[in-house]
């Protein structure tokens, strides 16, 4: 059983002005050392090597998305609306706030090359040996359990797991705020409080009254807005290639025994697959960088190249194509090799649009619940039949080609070896 | 020397908007690796621990402080001020940029551990061997002497130096902004432009119109408000005081000749006050973490133990005492000895406006340059002589003692040995 | 000729922080009686009575059109663009400065009603016998011609008439702005400060560098969501049709040789249709309020009865309606007749998008210059050829009849006299 | 008695985001035409003459003490605190709504040459035969009398009163928040979040807890800054002063006998003293600038002249002195009589720290209930006995006398005519 606290506590936060905090479980689980890890994960990767203010952690969107959560349920109860299960309370404030404590440093390079998936992760600290799986089980011994199932989507209450996941949910909300203020562009301000005040339990879904429709394109539009402008950036792509290129090559030189000059315990377990949870609570965003550092100074050329790189921000340039040609591509790969540079480390295509993110599109597989329209007869509607604008988006596959290589590729004394279809390639008139 | 760039470039900021680059030597000074690595050294040091949004970097700030130079300086010259040494406005803005270049991670606990100043350390990197001086020498041979000067105070202008450093310079005006930005209280948020405006070069010095005296009292102001409600946090105090012990401690095994398991050749250059340029560049906040990480599982179980504190945010309590008595002081160490708590490590007092921050009061031995305000009639009065609000605020030694301990010294079992004047010294009861 | 002031003068403002005058000529054109009495027009008409906080005037819209046009030319010249013609600097700051300086109190309601148009009485004032035309005339003695040629669009060059009249004109980036301040809703904060940085003088027009496209799509939905949920706000529009009625009824007493308890001699002639650039002048918003006080207490009921309606905000009720049909509409005027209520007074069909509102929509007649995209090639495209956002809010024609009637039609004892299809137009049970 | 509303109603307020009503009586007191008649009288008087944004209603400020009323009950009923006396919200709540209902037009410069009280015409409005009056009675017959007396501040329960009139009321948090936000300054932005957290209903008193001292310092600080930036700006002063001479001779012409070309009724009855709740409705800030309009046709040159320059800001310039010698003024006195103007229209001193506005002075006669300090012992201490920069402000008694007279005075051919000791006052070269 949670109970209150004695006293309402605060925590000071940009976007939400201050996060409340009422339960003793919600209080133990921040003070637990996983989730105060997540201080040491930067909410948006390489982000920051784009937009120098993106230096937040996960921990403060975490808390972030918990308080989001707390506000939609407190609207719930004060209007005490009765399709809301108020008896799932603290498990979707619990799994709101723990929904990411599985995420390790830039998540989308290392997940990329070591096949590791940071939702897994975060059950196997919920349901392992740890501080937060103690707290929870203080709850209820099958508490973690419940938690965990609202993480991985599984759990029986399509309500419970569409607050935290779904097309308008509190980590989407939280995140989109979160990350306009600390890039310090505008795009993500949508209007979060009418947004809550037109969300309504109804029949096991969270829907949105019609009358709200402006604000939720409002919000489609910020997203994708965001999506564009700095989640898909190129140089932080770049920033991402760069990165999954160093650690494809210490894949690499590990395989073929390669002796590091620099090696930690857990750097190696992910190396071999076997990490403990007691492993990668270690694998932080500064275990990282202090792996990359040490590695600027390797023998071997290429890795300790990229590593300084990255640490340096001097990043792979690229240009935009709007299609690719295999056999032309080839015939850059050989020029580089040519030039001595490895084209498997040197060379990259990039198609933002094929990645996971989730601009609105239903229809896609992988799709989120959708958000549903209520009109005042009750009647629900998916948002698109009725909104031109999400209409708009959702059928945008928009995106380039983007090629990426280092700028030495271009020097002028290496341009007269191009042949002239790898100079319009390379944009070399 | 330096020349235009073909485009001005900009960086999205979210305290001035935008960040606008028009020299070719800013740019490449930004672009070096020892500027780059103040993307590794946060702002605030521990204050990330109280306040979770201030995870924002040296490098934001520095970057920060460069514009608030550049729309100073560009005032002065579409106003034609006669008063302003125009081919001084490079240097100005060199030197503002590299102002902070110097400093390390977790800067107050490390310089009172081991005796290191950043000021020396930004001279250093300016002069060594390094890419910020070769890009400064490009400008002149001399160059890099001359934003020294600047950075120690030592140029023989003091219009140069006070626009960098002085009671109201651009490295505050920026820091107060974007520290209120990012921990997202609204105490910082004077009106900059209207500073701007008031701000003129006069006879040597940078002096303020007296009709913006308003203006500059509400900047004092939020100086006062961020001094006692961000900067002498007790529990940033509290997370640099864990710190600081973390590291006389290592210091310590380091000079009884521990054999750690776990070492880094420029830590090991720190403890023997041998840093090298290059080994200053690899101490950043990640090799700083890392290497708390490792120590948490060191043998010593005093250092294991203050490293595993800071890591998972488990600080000391503090209680706050009108004055200290030596004598009570000692009877309280010596009943930690009796539990087997080593007072050196796990006690301190701490008095913040011991400190040598600076909230402004003329008369101080290290004193930066005062505000002049300039009448209509071209006299100039120092401030508090015209301001009762900032004669009000000069004369305020105000602060507590705290003292630090553990929370477990508080154990219900424990507390039977304490004898009655420990008790109340401790707050029991 | 006109100089620059001795000493640039600041406008406080909320839009822009400050407001810039560095020219006599704007300086004297501000302090002008006509432009004065734009503070005495609120900028919004009867939004007011939606949106309390909107009760800003022309007069800050108006100052806030010319800093933006300003800021447009200030970079211009900053970047020595040579398509920009810099002598027609004065010009386009006294177009910017007077392009409203017709309107009169609730444009809307009176031009519908009289057939007056502000922007001839814009260009009257201008031209006529008024302080404004003086100082105009100082400049040189065919400024003012100039001047209403640029607000009357007829100017020989395009890139003058574009920066004050086009989809992305000064005109239209401050009032979003300026309304979503003052309304409080955050659909209208776009990047002002990028826009303005990838505008570009090229051959003639004001083009936007393709590179920004992102961010001219963002403007356009802050647009395109301004009109709907603030300028086409059912309930503005209901106040606007009430002030409509008002008019209506006056005109056609008047007409009737009804004798007024209450006139006023500017009022009178605006009866007549022989309004004096003097009369006019007096015609502000505190008139027209007071008329309406006065004649709330006019022994014609129905003149009498709309007046108090608008002024103590007792406005008609709407009902939404997919579409109109005569002959219902024709049985629902005769039920209003036969409970004596007059239909011409008391019932109102509004369908929004008929309005001559500008929702970006290239072909229409009455067609705005339109936004052309440079790419780095130096080609012009038309934005919705390039945008998927654009296009889909560009095809739009959106909205819905509204059916505007007073509430006490509804009152109960009547319902029983109303036909079932009236019951159902109404939305009765 | 009050009964819920079926659903919560909301205004969107810049300042608050939104206003929730969730009473009856409340929603139909906003309804009624003596509360919507706020509307046409401006916040802050003639201020938007120097501030332009200033042109916000008392109708938003009204709505703004609601809310900061409703959100201070909400807080002590979440917490459930004992000392609050639940019974007593929907006085509270109304009476916050109601207490500004009284104001008039220009109220300072009315009640100054008529001596009219806002305070009385809130009690007369509330109490007599109102539409408001009418909703007030349907909570209880004694309900209006209630109302009135917490209007009156002579309610029996102390903590009722304090919360709309004391030194820290839910009037003042609201007005310097939107004083602020539509002048556009930063000063007036503390943390009203943080300050509702720390108020506590103690002993029948409203109190703040001691943690809270830095945030009701800060407060204080903004109204400090607010009262000298904003309401006691030179300008705004300068247009009350021309309004006040506008009064005056209007005043004096109508005992004179003079006949007015343009009368309104409600005018009259303000001359004679003996206006109706009736008449004092319709005079509103647009029935005043309507006669200002209509009296700049005067025949009476001095009441011409004077309507002429409030209309058209052509106000009185001003000099600042140190102080003011008698016969120095009666020279003055005669050199404008010599030159035609009569100095009792012409000429005015001001000494803005002797209006009764209200910077935190404790032992002032008509002083404020004091904020009151609660620490963790459950003492109360007066807060300017724990914070210097309170007690820096409570004695500044800070002020300039400042002289004001027409510009034309200073006409270069009558400056000979000037004695030096008047050229020295009026700071002629």
């Amino acid at each position: 059983m949670s109970s209150p606290l004695k006293e309402e506590k605060v925590f000071k936060d940009p976007v939400h002005k201050y996060i409340y905090v009422q339960d003793r479980t919600i209080w133990d689980l921040i003070n637990t050392k996983e989730f105060q890890r997540l201080r040491r994960i930067r909410q948006l990767g390489t982000c920051f090597l784009t937009f120098h203010g993106a230096e937040h952690s996960r921990f403060s969107h975490s808390l972030g998305v918990y308080e989001v959560t707390r506000k939609i349920i407190s609207q719930f109860e004060r209007n005490k609306y009765e399709d809301w299960p108020s008896e799932e309370r603290l498990l979707c404030l619990c799994a709101a706030l723990l929904h990411d404590v599985g995420h390790g440093p830039f998540s989308h390079s290392i997940e990329k090359t070591f096949g590791t998936h940071h939702e897994d992760w975060s059950c196997r600290i919920v349901l392992g040996n740890t501080e937060i799986n103690r707290v929870l089980r203080e709850v209820s011994p099958t508490f973690p359990q419940q938690v965990a199932g609202v993480i991985a989507k599984t759990y029986h209450k399509e309500i419970v797991v569409s607050l935290v996941s779904s097309q308008l949910d509190a980590d989407r909300m939280d995140y989109l705020l979160r990350d306009a203020y600390f890039t310090g562009v505008n795009y993500g301000t949508f209007d979060l409080e009418r947004i809550l005040r037109v969300m309504r339990p109804f029949q096991g879904h969270i829907v949105m009254k019609e009358s709200g429709m402006h604000a939720v394109e409002d919000y489609l539009m910020s997203r994708y807005q965001m999506y564009w402008q700095i989640y898909f950036h190129p140089v932080t792509r770049s920033a991402e290639i760069v990165l999954h290129k160093v650690f494809q090559r210490a894949k690499q030189l590990f395989e073929e025994g390669y002796s590091f000059a620099f090696m930690l315990p857990p750097l190696l377990s992910l190396f071999r697959q076997s990490l403990t949870v007691q492993e990668y609570h270690m694998l932080d965003e500064a275990l990282m960088q202090t792996v990359l550092m040490q590695w600027a100074y390797e023998k071997d050329e290429i890795l300790s190249d990229l590593c300084s790189r990255f640490l340096n921000r001097n990043l792979f340039k690229y240009v935009s194509l709007e299609r690719i040609e295999a056999e032309q591509i080839e015939r850059l790969r050989e020029t580089m090799e040519g030039l001595g540079m490895d084209p498997i480390f040197y060379l990259a295509i990039d198609f933002p649009s094929d990645l996971s993110y989730d601009v609105y599109r239903p229809g896609d597989h992988d799709e989120k619940l959708p958000i549903l329209l209520l009109d005042n007869k009750d009647r629900l509607t998916e948002i698109s039949l009725k909104s031109d604008i999400v209409r708009s988006i959702s059928g945008i596959h928009m995106g380039k080609y983007h090629l990426y290589f280092p700028e030495e590729l271009l020097l002028h004394s290496q341009r007269q070896t191009f042949a002239p279809d790898i100079r319009r390639l390379l944009g070399i008139d």
